[in-house]
């Protein structure tokens, strides 16, 4: 018994160790391009349905709707880039409280992966109000998590 | 008749018009940034499935399968950046012939998005071996675009 806790704590140590020297293999700069990057995507295709729901391009459900699933899907990916010393490499507006206040930042990160389906919900009905309506809750998802975590 | 044909006529052009203000609407720098935040984050997630493929990182099923999902959903996503006018702006790799054989540029995104449903479905396997064959598959599909369009 004594004998095979040992190995299941060594087991455990064993993992702990493995998984931070992965965890240190990427550098901070790489972490920082892959978080903006998929950040810079997702305000791409959000940026086409903010300009359809503010009536600044012609509203198209094929465009939306795949804009929409594409923002979805992003909305799970920036978070791995936000990996400890990566608050300072490349350029970065990410705010050093990021990795403060883990617990609130993932609270912001759940608001977003929330709220984006609602997107795909609504560009599927083909109605331009409740896309608009869609729009107006994901943009307050980024925009809360901006105001606290984002340098201006 | 011959009004009803002038109008859909007129509509149609008028939609031609403005689809075409739209994409120029959109500035090089931003559809470069774009498509290389879109590749960069694919590369991210399949380095992890190829880091496995070759022994690098332990195998997880669960993170395969997680990097397998993204790198799917991302495979549609880097094309949009490859607007009109964007071979040259932000410092791109992006050959000019990519513009020039927009027909062959066309075959290699057909050829990855139709080679990155095989990961998933190998990471879902749980074997090493599948996901093994799979990121020989899309590595190939992902080389034959950069062979001919890609710059060194």
């Amino acid at each position: 018994m004594r004998f095979s806790l040992r190995f299941a704590v060594g087991g455990l140590v064993f993992g702990l160790v493995t998984a931070s020297a992965f965890a240190q293999d990427v550098k901070p700069d790489r972490a920082i391009k892959y978080r903006q990057g998929v950040l810079g995507a997702m305000g791409w295709h959000f940026g086409i349905l903010g300009s359809m729901a503010k009536g600044e391009r012609p509203y198209d459900k094929d465009v939306a709707l795949r804009s929409a699933t594409f923002v979805q899907q992003l909305s799970h990916m920036p978070w791995d880039g936000f990996v400890a010393g990566s608050d300072k490499g490349a350029p970065t507006k990410a705010k050093p409280d990021i990795w403060k206040e883990p617990a609130k930042f993932k609270q912001y990160q759940d608001a977003l992966m929330a709220a984006t389906p609602k997107l795909v919900t609504a560009a599927n009905t083909g109605d331009l109000g409740a896309l608009r309506t869609a729009v107006g809750t994901v943009g307050k998802a980024c925009k809360d998590c901006h105001d606290d975590f984002r340098e201006k």
